[in-house]
């Protein structure tokens, strides 16, 4: 199921907003995880605006710290994350999202998963390959947001 | 593989704690995932003491904000998550763990996962069965964190 028929109703009503516990500058992390395979893809975060983005077009949307602003996930790389179900925890201070990833690619290194540094004999050590090359994710733009 | 046997390598060389981008209060979230079923069970925060206890001793070691202390996982409800692999993120700033979950309950609240709450119809609706009452977990001091 997708969210993209949450548009209307997510409208009117903003209490699921108002129940998320934003920390003191309005944010959320938000935690992307893979729908099909479970494979934990990226940690970002959300404001009010962002999450409400999020649930009505069915797309993570998240809050760019470093740019102040909607990050649309994919809007450089095309590498989309199309929301299959939205979660928040206990506290209410962390949202969880699974997601069909765009190219099964969530980093902008190129890999499937930012979490590809992995803690052997007390050293990180990258070790998921690259599936692109980044400078082909972004053109010649040099990187930047994915 | 169980980080057990890290303790005498963590001592010596403390790099990898120096490579983690903390925040500015010293602090970066940390995910815990369920490293059989795949299920995202919580997130909490761990700080560079937080982190090198946790490797040195193989279980979760998160730092309690709201009580400014470490907080062993499991330390009051037995449900210790055993660490099977840590990794870190692209921008170094996010900690993923993968854990055996002592009990199946990683929530507070009696649950497998903190991830509770599924949006649907614009409500967050508790979805996840309370595998154990609370107060049989804490026993009559009524709750506080697991």
């Amino acid at each position: 199921m997708r969210y993209k028929n949450l548009l209307s109703m997510a409208s009117p009503t903003h209490t699921f907003l108002d129940q998320v516990a934003w920390n003191d500058q309005g944010l959320a992390p938000a935690v992307a995880q893979d729908a099909v395979s479970g494979e934990v893809l990226m940690m970002a975060w959300m404001n009010r605006e962002s999450l409400a983005h999020s649930v009505a077009e069915g797309r993570a949307v998240y809050w760019s710290r470093s740019r102040q602003k909607l990050w649309r996930k994919g809007e450089e790389s095309g590498h989309v994350q199309h929301i299959r179900e939205i979660r928040l925890d206990c506290d209410g201070d962390t949202i969880l999202i699974k997601v069909e990833q765009v190219g099964d690619i969530a980093c902008h290194t190129g890999r499937k998963s930012c979490f590809y540094n992995v803690l052997s004999d007390a050293e990180w050590r990258a070790q998921e390959p690259v599936l692109k090359d980044p400078n082909r994710i972004y053109g010649h733009k040099g990187g930047g947001k994915s």
